[in-house]
């Protein structure tokens, strides 16, 4: 299944894709999508009431698309998890993952407009595979077991002001959480339709390659992260996990580093996972 | 006021202190305490509630107090905020704030039962001052407009696992956000009942003292810090901010440092804020 939510921001509904490419509304199956319902009944029904084909049509002509997650009980971040972008930063290969988070409210449509801070300089790109929790997750025994907790998969752009992140003091949390940081979408895809082992990622500004990659390169893969994660915290449903960005990013290119500017493009695409578009502005 | 929310886990609901020192359940007035209704217009109908006297009285023997806040939009933390605590851990004094996050899924009652989690040798105690914000702030103009932007204020043990923090690759938020490790409360208390100016805190383990301060020790003191956060991230309604601990942390300390074990019981106290208990129990 492909999930979606649609409606403007703080009134989204749940919907998603039947099998003929329209979109339905299910709200009348479950409230939302989040911490309550992101676990396997819950979509089951969401499943049986999209094949019996009875659902309302939403026209996603003017509509928005909002994130596939309502207020994710917490974003946590798996840093330099690509080779190449590790490189890039100039930081040596993590032996073991990298754990940060950022502020769940950065979470937004994944084509909605995102402002560079105030006084920012260097507010940076970040494509990512994101997984979605979908069981509560605590000391899994091995990377076999996370396959089960997990919901779905979506696409994250981890946008990041390096300034904030790398030279104002300390933790990098404080450059990963400015408003509206957080695109995710368009789309929740369930794991019988998506492979995150080998997943082409690609990023654009203006319309220019950035990043492109693959997620067979991520250095600790979909099962590690979660199996990892399940023993240094509780992972619930609606929980989201932004997987680490590959190499291409502002920051690990020659001077003049080129930086979001207002008026600028981001658009990114996974195979499998769909596109999303946000136009930088300055706040 | 002093707001509360009694009930089992996940079943809380919201009372407050009557003037006769009674707790009445205030869920007729608001269904909860959130990021809904901790703003101004929730909390003068829960006092004009309270007022009348017409509530339902709760008995406290053998209720469990939940944290004041139900599901925190983020729980965002200033490290190293006291010059004691700095030098204890062997850290400059800031020159800004440090800024961290801890999941929001951590946070639980004020005498709930906290996880050592398994394999940890190092599991620490803090005791904060916790701000609740009651109004959305976005780049506030100064320090001066924060008290318009604040619900209350309400205690945290700011829990940590040092290995996990420091040795283990990177960033601090792997070990702060263990499960429980951020217990809150008892109450919530509006600001016309607390000074966060000049208030004395006190941790103490198995009753002996380990951390005694006063809140006029921050290096950046409450106005300082909700500023501050307003310039680089979105503070909503419900969000906590931990404003750092004082000296006498056990990484602080001579070794063999005294690491929280199995059954010890963690106790603390600020004056106006009412006072935490926490027995420690191996996972």
């Amino acid at each position: 299944m492909r999930l979606l939510r649609v409606g403007d921001l703080g009134e989204e509904r749940p919907a998603a894709f039947a099998p003929d490419g329209s979109v339905v509304d299910v709200s009348s199956v479950v409230p939302d999508y989040d911490h309550r319902t992101l676990e396997r009944d819950s979509l089951a029904r969401v499943a049986a009431a999209v094949a019996e084909g009875r659902l309302p049509v939403v026209d996603l002509a003017g509509t928005r698309v909002g994130p596939p997650v309502s207020r994710p009980g917490k974003v946590v971040c798996i840093g330099l998890n690509y080779r190449d972008h590790a490189a890039e930063t100039g930081a040596a290969i993590p032996t073991e993952p990298i754990v940060f988070m950022k502020d769940p409210w950065t979470v937004v449509g994944p084509d909605d407009d995102i402002p560079i801070p105030r006084g920012s300089s260097k507010t940076d790109y970040e494509v990512e595979l994101a997984i979605v929790i979908g069981r509560t997750a605590r000391y899994l025994d091995g990377p076999e077991q996370a396959a089960e907790h997990i919901a779905g998969y979506a696409m994250a752009n981890d946008v990041s002001e390096r300034e904030l992140q790398l030279e104002r003091g300390g933790q990098w949390d404080k450059g990963k959480s400015c408003e509206g940081f957080n695109p995710l979408g368009p789309w929740l895809v369930t794991p019988d339709e998506f492979d995150p082992s080998n997943a082409p990622i690609r990023l654009q500004v203006n319309g220019s390659d950035r990043q492109v990659s693959n997620t067979d390169q991520l250095i600790f893969d979909v099962p590690t992260v979660v199996h990892y994660l399940s023993q240094v915290m509780v992972l619930h449903p609606g929980d989201v996990i932004n997987t680490g960005t590959p190499g291409g990013v502002a920051m690990g290119q020659a001077d003049p580093k080129p930086y979001l500017r207002d008026g600028d493009v981001v658009e990114a695409e996974m195979t499998g996972l769909g596109r999303m578009r946000q136009v930088f502005r300055q706040a």
